[in-house]
């Protein structure tokens, strides 16, 4: 049903709508010593400062404000992000919210799902079969699937942070850029692009991936899906194996070439946005700034705005982040 | 000179004039994990995302640009904060900054005011005079000194944060609640009390200083100014010795009672600010976020609100600050 609404600008100023006053419009910093690093002006989207501490919540605001009368509760899967935009979201509108994680998940990630008002569903990743898990409570229990990515009112959501970025960035003066997105499944991506083909047409959108988890960039070269061996990594916001049917063609269509930055890029990325910024950022939502600082020979335009997309990182990598900002001038 | 201009609400407004499109317009930030540690709704102001860092910006941007024409330079002590921001804010405006540090401060902090523009120069703590130093730079080069606190034009330019925290504060709803400012030598401080006096008269204005540095707390109590003695602190920030007689007039007649916290209570508020809020706060700028969440019963109103003034933290002091959160509940 929720592929049948078309993804495009009229659909994210209509989500826009629903999440103004909820959603926090998020600054857009920037640094002399990060420019100085670049080697031009780099803008930075500060949207681990969003509720739940990632853009996330937009899109599950959109999505959960756009369902039918009747709805009484939404189930989602995932360890992280996601669950935790979901969660809050639901809570605030008065709806259940179900979310299934794996038995394996960090325990702080499962209380703070918890903390947030959900439910949490473990499974065992091994021996249990989370679809089909999460199929049949959905219809027992008349719950709506909220996707992480692959939804027009998530896409529609994560759209508004493109919106708000052609309006700051014009108010700088600023009319011609590229636009690097940390990109997973292409959600947050494909909004910024549709946002920014109506908002700002002098923005080029490119994705950032990590290592080892290229399947859009690699996708966008070949002109055809390509997908990655699921498994874990540093940047596990976005280590998606593949784009999603929706949000695919609107990537092929509106952004490339990919960019792709190493693990300990992404580190010292997240050790100069502590120094720089003073924004505590997470390895997946640290890579477009990580490209932005560390491949200058791979971007052309005199302005690069980056998206910080999310600050959720285990406490315990927050040291081995700060080590590598030491050695920052000879990337 | 400068003591003769009256500092009240309409110069305020006038810095505020100023400083428009030049100083960031910082986001008023919460958590539901902070509001549950307080017991009551907290608000988090976050000036660690101004320019450099920290509020000092404004208050430098303030004087700055009300200086009469012909002045060439301009000439600071500071070994922090407002030496970036004078500097920062006096590049900006093409002019000269000569800040007069001492050769034992940190190495990054001497470099970083360098990057922003500024002339360094050393002196030596023990053997050397800074103030009869200063002056006969100021005479010799034509320099106007910027005071780190006790100036109306600071003071009006540290209001403007005051003047968005009412208009954030109101359109949340919020009406009625206790603000707490990280204090040192009063110039935050008494610049938002002004403000909020003006647009917020809901609102209560409390200090909140270190231990061993609460000279601005037992003065309120006894009703005259009384003196630390000068030394240092973690909350390197915030440790003056004595408010000014600019400041202290103003915190007396709107301020207090004040609040004291300890390095540890400081060290906690910075790890949850990390974790909660995607914010590096540095332990000066941290204390009013401890005094909301760790002394519940010296607060009475429903709705917090704090400054989080400033985040240029060692990196090494981060790790420290971290492993204090695991035991944030028990406090």
């Amino acid at each position: 049903m929720a592929g049948d609404v078309p993804v495009n600008i009229d659909l994210i100023r209509a989500a826009e709508a629903r999440l103004a006053g909820h959603a926090r419009r998020t600054p857009l910093l920037g640094s002399l010593f990060l420019d100085q690093i670049a080697g031009r002006r780099v803008l930075v989207k500060a949207e681990c400062l969003q509720h739940t501490g990632s853009f996330k919540f937009r899109g599950a605001w959109s999505a959960i404000t756009a369902l039918p009368e009747g709805v009484r509760g939404v189930l989602a899967f995932s360890s992280g992000n996601h669950a935790q935009g979901v969660a809050y979201a639901a809570s605030l509108r008065g709806l259940s919210a179900v979310i299934l994680m794996p038995a394996d998940a960090p325990a702080i990630k499962i209380a703070n799902t918890r903390a947030l008002g959900a439910e949490v569903v473990l499974y065992d990743r091994a021996t249990e079969d989370r679809d089909a898990l999460g199929a049949a409570l959905a219809q027992e229990r008349g719950l709506a699937l909220i996707p992480p990515f692959d939804h027009p009112q998530v896409i529609a959501g994560q759209g508004t942070v493109g919106l708000e970025i052609a309006e700051q960035a014009l108010a700088l003066g600023v009319t011609s850029a590229e636009m690097l997105v940390c990109c997973g499944g292409g959600g947050l991506t494909s909004g910024v692009a549709l946002a920014l083909e109506a908002e700002a047409p002098g923005f080029r959108v490119r994705t950032v991936e990590p290592e080892g988890f290229d399947d859009v960039a690699q996708s966008l070269v070949l002109g055809k899906v390509v997908t990655n061996p699921l498994r874990s990594g540093l940047c596990d916001a976005i280590v998606t194996p593949a784009p999603g049917k929706l949000t695919w063609p609107i990537l092929q269509r509106l952004c490339g070439p990919g960019l792709v930055v190493s693990d300990s890029q992404a580190l010292r990325a997240m050790a100069l946005a502590h120094e720089r910024l003073k924004l505590v950022l997470e390895p997946g939502g640290a890579v477009a700034l990580a490209a932005a600082l560390f491949l200058p020979d791979q971007i052309e335009a005199e302005t690069i705005i980056v998206t910080a997309s999310g600050g959720n990182v285990d406490r315990e990598l927050v040291p081995r982040a700060l080590a590598t900002g030491e050695t920052h001038v000879d990337c």
